[in-house]
């Protein structure tokens, strides 16, 4: 009899190695599926200690053109931000490496794929709508919220027992005293010594940004030109440098962020499983293609449609930060976005200094900006008359509330009138 | 015959001044206004040009302290940002301007109220709905959208020529090519120069807070605890400063901002009126207190809560912006925010250096963080298994939609399904 | 010297007759254009009395079919329902009009429109937004808010006056003690009598619908199908009838509604303009079509879209209501709209009788429902244990909410804990 | 040793019966816990069956006025409709019972609580939701989703062979083929045979209202005065009837409602755990309730607050339906709503007859409705000449998004334009 075929997301790490020898164990065939999201690994190695440890074969799929276009720019579109501050690098890229999981499990005829996120988290939600979504039969193993695995394993000890006994590989360097998750996008640093919301971690903490302290003491000045929302060339003025591919150019603001210590973020957020969390997160290149992005929407978008997309913003966070970027209700909040980018064309110019990115210059051919409309010293085209008109207009009901209510609730309730 | 009593919202300026003697000649008698929110003027010198340029009577009202505990806390309070961006620093003020001024109309016996805001911009309709809500029978002019003064002042140059003919004193100082508007929650700069988009002003523009280049070389620490999302206390860890009343603690934070080059702002927004407007803006206090209480909320806030206030809070910024602030709309979105704000006590630890402001810890005695709960190395309290069932559960949906919708419109439709 | 042209919305009654005979006074080349929204009149006699009246040219344009599947169809779709209760059949009808209107005046070469809209209306707001957001240049004359005209017509008599002294034909028919507006869509009664929100019309009032009392003892089972939320077959169950066209199936509709006495509404609703208003409804077909949308969306639509859609529908009401159909907010709630509605197909069965309308069966190809999951005598597919997770995952949160805070903001507030 | 304890919600049927003797025999102590909110149940006999079948101690509470007036009115006031349709009488239903088991487990000194709700439906969250959020060290018993429970009991048979072999008594009445919900607020028919959402239920279903077929033929006429939102008058015009208690008026508009055939409702909709699932409803009183309510909104709620309120009652009312009665975002919504309710006072006038309910009067003290503002005879008062400015203000971007947009967005994108 054949034995069951398991797609495993493995990383190369202590947790989806003991995992991945586990499975095997338990009799699956295992198949290993290394997503490149462009963390900084070899995946050389990591497919050899595959091998190594017990999977039938492996994937090292490369996914991070995809992730740049199909994910992190839609988000980019949307001005996503959860909860006031976190720019969604880890919950963009679940989606993209779970796809390619099922993509594999559907070439490879497994019924099962499986993976090494926490039962405690968001990645284990994330992981599964998107497999549920894709396809509605795939059977998930979890095993960090499986019973017989939980008890067998019940702390790090345990792991790298059970990793010697099994000659699985360990290296040698000491494990950070904190969990990392590292893409292209971020890299995100929680649990250990973060647990502590008052500690602060020391500068060596930070990986993909120096400290705004050490950054150059000249601004970059870089200009960002976007079609229908989307980036489409970086042009660095102090240097020249231009680039103008999807993932090239978000490579280049991560290195110019970086360089210049922007896009750290330090927060305790709400994880969907109901449990708060504190991360410490570097997002370089998104947080300047954001301000860049929402500057350019400031010239280039009309108002009520941007203050609407502003009320549906926080859901949009939401849904990507809870695993739903496969999901009806994704698709319905895409439809208007997308609709809402069709003329956010244009260039933004920005200031990176020290930590900082200030936009300091925009234009646009589809700018809804009219220096004559609004400028105080022309009396042309607007008629300020009519600003009589809006105002009484808008003040009948302001009036009709005052008149009746006045005695009832007396207007100035926050303070007493005299 | 007794003439027809007019309060007039006075600045001192070129344009109030011109209103001001025109408002006398056209045979009312005018009493001056001037309200002190904050910005850098001799206000015995204004009350002093109000009677020499033709007022019966000058008010010079101190309303900071009111401008801050009943105007800026309360949109901090609410996360208040208009358009992603501008932290409303003109829009409070108003309100707080516009109520004083009824409240010495009603004091006057005065049938008028008059102003010297633009016709084109925000600022007329702040005005005028905060007079007509808090009065519906108080009658308005507007010389700036009469016929008859915008035909005699067509420009800079009549209002000189004006001025010069009438003996009013005009500053021999340069007039700026732009106009500014400050109180102590901000300056703001627009028009004139910078009403191109791509036009980056010169650092002399700035005069509440330095250049980030020009800030010190190390950082500072700074505590801020709120109680019920109201700041009440700041410490400077540096010196050991503690400032703890309201209007206090603001001016410190504006202060230490303004030190630290933070709060500047450059961007292109929607005037209420239908027109976009170029505004470059410092608003160093308020930026902190923003992060601040933002950080707070993370930490004490419920995520549901959180995530609803998100979904409203552009609206809140909205109303502010279009001179809603005395509405009963604002007071059903009041009346939810400060629900969401019983809690939000505790104490944030901040990093100011060189244009950033950046969380680096906080507490509270009301934190619904719990250190146990996410820890991933802890298995106690929150059980692993349960996120299987609430994965599963909420994964219903979306493997229904898959199953039915499969045929109708391919799931992955952003790319095509192998 | 050429005359200048204009386009005037003209209805054949007394107020636009004058008004067109007044335009043609000032010295304009009057094109009259009416615009068959399903409205009971004779249209050949309009055309007759707009010439005898001074009209250079008369377009008679047939809207019905545009107007059933460009503006109620997609309203249907969206559900939209304003202030809870309007079906807005006077604000759909507007914007086809206009369009009309601005089509006639570009193959025309006219520089101006005009209608004769009050000044106290929406439907001013409606025609003109629709106007200028269909052609920027174009210049509206809209009479009932110019100073002349106000000054020479301060009544209905003067306008009598006025048609007798230039030979316009009144129709010698009382008119009615209130405003009428009809269309394909619906009836309203407003103004005169009905301005006394207590006083309740009399049966003579309602055109479209008989009273329900007057209506079949025996109820009408009617089948709807739609494909994609859009409407595409009616059959009477009753008798075998079968309607397969848009704008035959709607009149169908509406025949059947007016019939059972379906579609009355009687309410105080809110203008645009600030203001209140009265008004008497009667919208037969609509409001079947209506609750037959809705009931289909039960067993077809997606939970999240539908709860989130259903937060977006006020706005898609009040933005049709206020005259924004063509608007870049409209597009952006449209394409998730239309996004939301790919997939609701199926039959909804439904039971006219004497005023009532209630689903009574549905069937969907695409139906989401499944009697197996569901069911609570089957165990299999879903899993209760599952639900145990569910729950305790999403009282983390509600929990913790009770032990920090008990002390502050004692839980059972609204009663006090035993 | 002391037995543990456990509240059971124990509702006399025969599977809140076969639970109780289940948890005697492992060995627990039960009270049993009769939450009367309005079924139609003699007491007396539940009282006796629980103590024959092995409770230790049984309360019977009678929660029908708290329920009235801490959860049905607060529901009106806010609008809450599920889905479009539903009026959440279940739901509503649940936090009451739950609220009073918890405190009798409180008193009792239990650290258990049991109900019998289905592991696959709304009441089981409903339930635990309020234990946990009122009592986050409360453990729950659920044995419809305890292994142990669903593998000795997979059906009716077993639960009756069970009864049997317990000398449980069984009432010899058929069970009807569909389960029942049944409270004062209304009654729900699901399962069984309305699981084909094609089939319609017979007549002899319904048990709270009358067919409209056998309604009187002639209309009631009922005044319904509120106070802040509340109703707190009933009276009948057609005979004088006077109710002006909560309970009482409640119940008497339930009486009006059944006999005129009003409130029935035949719907799919969808459960929090994620599947869909048929619902055939009565619920006559709060339909008139609703329908009054709104009607008087009409005519004493400012139009912003309203429209904002309406975009927020999905969510109100989707809250309701999970479970989440007691929740810090339900407490957020409530400030809002009941800030907006503060003068809704006034007296609406229904027609009830034969299913339809119809507002046909409505005033009130706090009026915002101004018959001379919104006359088109009248000219004074409302300036038609502010409309103008009022529109061109409004159009404004509608031009600039034209002019701009016109060729890379052809406006009339859903109709070419000629």
């Amino acid at each position: 009899m054949q034995k069951p075929k398991v797609v495993l997301a493995y990383s190369g790490g202590l947790d989806t190695s003991v995992i991945l020898k586990w499975l095997v164990q338990k009799g699956y065939d295992v198949i290993a599926y290394v997503g490149n999201v462009g963390q900084n690994e070899d995946f050389e190695e990591i497919r050899q200690k595959a091998l190594t440890t017990g999977a039938s074969k492996v994937y090292v799929e490369d996914l991070r053109e995809e992730f740049v276009t199909d994910f992190i720019f839609p988000a980019i579109q949307g001005n996503a931000l959860y909860e006031g501050r976190y720019l969604l690098g880890t919950s963009l890229a679940r989606p993209v490496i779970a796809k390619k999981q099922i993509e594999i499990a559907y070439q490879e005829g497994a019924e099962y794929v499986a993976h090494g996120a926490t039962g405690k988290g968001n990645d284990q939600v994330r992981f599964e709508l998107t497999y549920y979504a894709l396809n509605p039969q795939i059977k998930v193993i979890s095993p960090w919220k499986t019973r017989e695995f939980l008890d067998q394993f019940q702390g790090r000890t345990d792991l790298l027992n059970y990793a010697e006994k099994m000659g699985i590989p360990v290296k040698a360097t000491l494990k950070k005293p904190y969990s990392e998750d590292e893409n292209l996008m971020h890299i995100s640093h929680e649990a250990g010594i973060l647990e502590d919301p008052m500690f602060r971690p020391a500068e060596d903490l930070f990986t993909l940004t120096v400290s705004p302290k050490n950054a150059p003491d000249q601004e970059t000045i870089v200009e960002i030109e976007f079609k229908d929302g989307i980036p489409v060339k970086v042009t660095n003025q102090n240097d020249g440098t231009v680039k103008d591919s999807p993932l090239e150019l978000f490579l280049y603001l991560n290195k110019l962020g970086g360089e210049n210590g922007i896009g750290r973020m330090d927060m305790v957020e709400n994880r969907y499983v109901g449990i708060k969390s504190r991360g410490v997160y570097e997002t370089p290149g998104a947080t300047i293609l954001r301000e860049a992005h929402l500057d350019l929407e400031g010239i280039a978008m009309d108002k009520e449609v941007m203050h609407l997309r502003d009320m549906l913003m926080p859901k949009f966070a939401e849904l990507i930060y809870n695993g739903y970027w496969f999901s009806p209700e994704m698709d319905f909040l895409l439809s208007a976005i997308r609709k809402a980018q069709e003329a956010i064309d244009g260039t933004v110019m920005l200031s990176l200094y020290k930590g900082n990115v200030l936009s300091v210059g925009r234009k646009s051919p589809t700018s809804l900006y009219n220096k004559d409309l609004s400028s105080m010293d022309i009396e042309g085209g607007f008629k300020q008359e009519d600003s009589r008109g809006f105002i009484n207009i808008n003040a009948v009901r302001l009036k009709a509330h005052n008149v009746v209510l006045r005695e009832k609730m007396p207007y100035l309730w926050r303070k007493e009138e005299k």
